[in-house]
């Protein structure tokens, strides 16, 4: 039985030694292994994962292996655990923990930074210097579960106490896997000044983060909200999580005047960038006001044609985000938990832990408009969920 | 003689109704003419115009027309008289100023917000929702003085009363007209948090703006001060202002690892693109380390390839300044009555006003490795200054 | 009839030229006169005023006089007329004004800032260092209507058009009156950071601000609101607001400590104490945790006990906010338009205008537990409203 | 000798299993007994202590306990070690430690945050909520040297990375001593916005932190600065230190009224509140000016008198600030590194360790006009050092 030296576990909540897991093969490869349950250290607790929702980033990772290694130039990750947006129960203390109990439900968030270099102690923990330094000799502390280090696509997980989001009984699992990605807008809107009750914003992309973008946007009392994008479908699950407007850009002629058409004409104040167009700077900074934030929360691969001109003439502010900074998880949960927004209208299936790779094809080719996908850990049927 | 209703003058300082003023004719041309002397209004001065430097934004103004024309596709305007980097005497008082004194020698920055936009509401008076709306019945109070009203290559001109800056005797006139250049940089250096001090930069091209940034950044206690450039004479320039190291962008196989080289590797907390090159920004955002920041103090024509993802996975935020807001002008005139550096290093030339258009030529074509040409009000015989 | 040169009328708002108006004669007294109906200036308009509420701050300048007095040592103001927390209709519109229309509803904020001292170039034009400039040879521009120029009982006043905030047709003159009151609490969060979406916050005081306090707060996000107060039926309408808790302070001991017990013993992250009682600054800066902020919405009269080494030892912050700065109204009426809270649950009594004398009698001394009394100009007889 | 497992040590820098250190007996006394040398654990370092500067609150230290006991209710604290404002080289790395080399001169600040306390995740780990826990089960890893784990004054002791700043081989022991001490000045002007260039800011209290506050606020540009104080000798090292004025108070009728008649009539822009006095937070709200802003960087015992109407009425903002928070010593460390202020003005005696009795009682006596009293690790003999 699972006993490690200096860990508190209960027996209300017994762990095995082993555990299933998914790991990366070659490149598009998933196969299911048995792994040891990781120990937690200090300032970790072991989460037993009971939800995981596939995000792009998983599919990136999976096809062309996690960013650490795209970056570093390192070979492919074989035996790596992906996924990032799951939730689940605490089960066993690192030495010194009492934030949080086992038994306690939670989600997490993805980066835990070192905490020495220079943008922990400035609070910019997504930012860290150290970021992937966590073997060996060289082990900062950084830890991104399903980034750097061992993900959710498993039964068990390690995390950092600072990753963690303490929820209510009454969200379910599924809603819980979202809290991350309403935590990313809500990091951009943060970093745009947060203070955005009765500004225009417009949203390109009605991706999962576009959408909830829409929601947290709405739910901080912006006004108009409005979403871009190109399927009607989804435009119109944006219009339900707040969107005052959308404008489908396939049946415009010029989305950045159309923007402005619904704004007397100037321009709004803030643009979140969802879109990964490559397209979708430049038209981002076209569509603000003199003074006007751009926050980028995606990109095209590969470079793209910005009208620098424009910026510096208009004097507007690009605020490129990674993850999820600023404890903005913790935000985003609190509107989520007072219900100020249904996340669970951009999640659209779920299926068995097992059926990982079927989960990961409706997420990759949109099967049956597929939006979010969530894995859950204990078995049971495929099912689809109403989205209405 | 001069004598408006309402306005302040003095026996000192009589004003005739009639100037000299060189105004646009077709582009490229400039002709000195007799206009009238303008009128201060509530919250306005006259001032006599004792020395005004010359910018490349002038010598885009003359050629093309002025910034405001271009936007607004208004027709090539014709007896405006371009000039924004002026200094002089207050000569007038306009209804109610008691802040400032007739006789007293001031320089100026270039925007008066209107006031009453929600960007001068905010602070951000040069992101000016009203910005060129001044005349008729679409008065609206902004003024950019040699943007979009009259400038200073002229012997009076009126101004508000918040674009000036007090000076002290012991400043001369040319260095008083350098003072809005380094509020540029001080706007900038601003904009990235202000708090420099021990922290690595690099200011790219060394123009006015750039070498006036090394200086600013390095009065600002910034450390290791990186300048780029293609000309060694410029970065000479550049570490006499206060540079740490200069970087001949010709003489390096790559420009972003030579920069890393010079901090241990991981690039730098802030860079100031000053260089208006088209990979001016694509190199900036490499340049700096992971939550980095970029100011855009200048900028190509046309648009210039971006790597947006570089921009999001390693959180790097990017300001495009306009102009020399948040009385950046006062901080900057601070630290150069104090001493802390020598702006008039960059002080090449000295002309009289009758022969600006000589004087346009040295600066455009940088006859005699001309950086900054300034015109004085008083006849004199032209005179090489050395910049030593 | 009303014409003034430069001023744009409408035969649909046909405007007299003399209006009534309540003016303050010897302290506590006041008389109801004919005077000229004023004329807006440039960036001014002419509102009818429809509805006016009451506040604590009138009952001390009808007592006391207006606050420039009180601090200027000015004899007391006769013909003054006060009243700040009005609404109406746009009539006339200054010369150059194209910012709204006439027939707009309307409703206001207090300070229209000089727009050229220090604080209004950085937009804190609440705390203009012209602060009751605004007459003869010192005209600054300054303007404070109700305190410092002439305010709202009456039939008609001039406002700059930066103190006017649209209003949609389905909110009531009532509610319309009591967004100002929203918009302190709002500068009150605005400046304790703005990111208060599962922070913990105390409000002292369920008088007017505080109670909208409760429900700005609520509306960020805040978790929990805990309000505290000697009343038990104004506690109830805080609950009503969106208070998780309340703590009537004559039924606990020690009411720090109440607050702690009910935030897991650490202290709250923000206070707004709104009490203005002799010990208010001193417990809220004991019922915040390491690093807490407090604002400073209320003040008791004279000096008051603090302890200052409990502020520093705790790297506490405390801001003192005067009004309702940086857009705050703008912020808080979003949230009202867009039905985040009722605000008329502290609206208690209505009065015709020329009840004024009675309407002041409820709201000074609390007849029938009245919160917020509201004057109304259109004639009709004094009714109660339920405040359920 | 010292080896401890996974402690990286170098023959160049022996170390013994023992040492030489002061600690508390009864309250005002100290004991020099032998102790183990301590064993850095991971991101942490042994320090060869090389020299300790005396702050007054070591004095209370050792006279009334530590702050944690003091606060806590604890008994006074046997076997502790004082002494916070130390520097020297770096001798041992823990586990993971590259960001320091063996051989290394280093000074020190004081506050190393917990790094999971929801105040060091937002970078403010001056104010971490683990304050004082780090001993067995409640290790949360906080530790502030000198206040809640053993200090100074001994020959070895142990720092977390995050507390070093390096020094350059031409700053002396004695002047590195006195980098925390710049630190916290710069800490509170970073508070107060960092962009005080050309801004007013008085100075109470020519301390150390007083004195130091006058030399960092004329490097960042502040222009008048103001120091006042008591003594005339302490007042002309504030005006060698960059002072523009002094103000002796016990020379004036009324200081605020002093201090407004340098500065125009309106008050200052900044206050840093050093002097401790009962009325020193009072008469510093009144010296700012409509707007500004306080930095408590002292503190009385007990309670005392404040206006909080004033504080409100002309929106002050107040900040209690504990240490050296945001990496401020780092921007301190980069001025003085620069030489733009000489810190060693304020250094007048230095003892041998073994001495620490006598340099207390120079300390606290303030024997022969002493300010900054530092007791060196080396033996040597006692030698005053001129302070001109």
């Amino acid at each position: 039985m699972y006993a490690p030296a200096g860990v508190k576990t209960s027996k209300e909540f017994p762990i095995p030694d082993s555990m299933k897991a998914w790991v990366l093969g070659d490149p598009g490869e998933l196969k299911l292994i048995d792994k040891q349950v990781p120990v937690p250290k200090k300032a970790e607790v072991l989460v037993r994962i009971d939800a995981v929702a596939i995000c792009a980033t998983d599919l990136e990772i999976i096809y062309h292996g996690p960013p650490a290694m795209i970056q570093g130039g390192l070979p492919y990750n074989k035996n790596f655990t992906p996924g990032h947006e799951y939730m689940g129960t605490v089960v066993a203390l690192g030495p010194g923990v009492d934030e949080y109990k086992i038994g306690q439900r939670i989600t997490v968030e993805i980066h835990a930074g070192c905490g020495q270099c220079k943008r922990c102690r400035e609070g910019m923990y997504t930012s860290c210097h150290n970021y992937g330094l966590n073997y060996g000799d060289v082990d900062k502390g950084h830890r991104a579960n399903g980034f750097t280090t061992d993900g959710g696509f498993c039964e068990y997980q390690v995390n950092h106490i600072n990753t963690l989001v303490a929820i209510p009984d009454d969200m379910t699992d599924e809603e819980a896997t979202l809290v991350v990605t309403a935590g990313t807008a809500m990091y951009g809107l943060t970093e745009l000044g947060g203070l955005v009750a009765g500004e225009s914003v417009v949203v390109t992309g009605p991706g999962p983060i576009g959408l909830l973008g829409v929601a947290v946007a709405k739910a901080m009392g912006a006004q108009p909200v409005i979403l871009t994008g190109t399927r009607d479908n989804r435009l119109q699950i944006g219009k339900e999580l707040g969107a005052d407007h959308v404008i489908n850009i396939r049946k415009v002629n010029d989305v950045i005047q159309a923007v402005k058409d619904l704004n007397s004409g100037k321009g709004v104040d803030y643009v979140v960038e969802c879109s990964a167009a490559p397209n979708g700077m430049n038209d981002a900074i076209k569509m603000v006001n003199r003074g006007g934030k751009v926050c980028l929360a995606a990109f095209p691969h590969g470079e793209a044609a910005v009208d620098i001109a424009h910026i510096v003439r208009n004097n507007i502010y690009v605020y490129g985000i990674r993850g999820e900074g600023k404890t903005a998880t913790h935000r985003a949960e609190a509107f989520m938990k007072q219900k100020r927004f249904d996340a669970t209208k951009i999640h659209t299936h779920t299926f068995p832990l097992e059926d990982l790779p079927t989960a990961i094809r409706y997420a990759k080719d949109r099967v049956e408009d597929a939006i979010k996908v969530v894995v859950k850990m204990k078995p049971g049927a495929a099912q689809r969920v109403a989205a209405e």
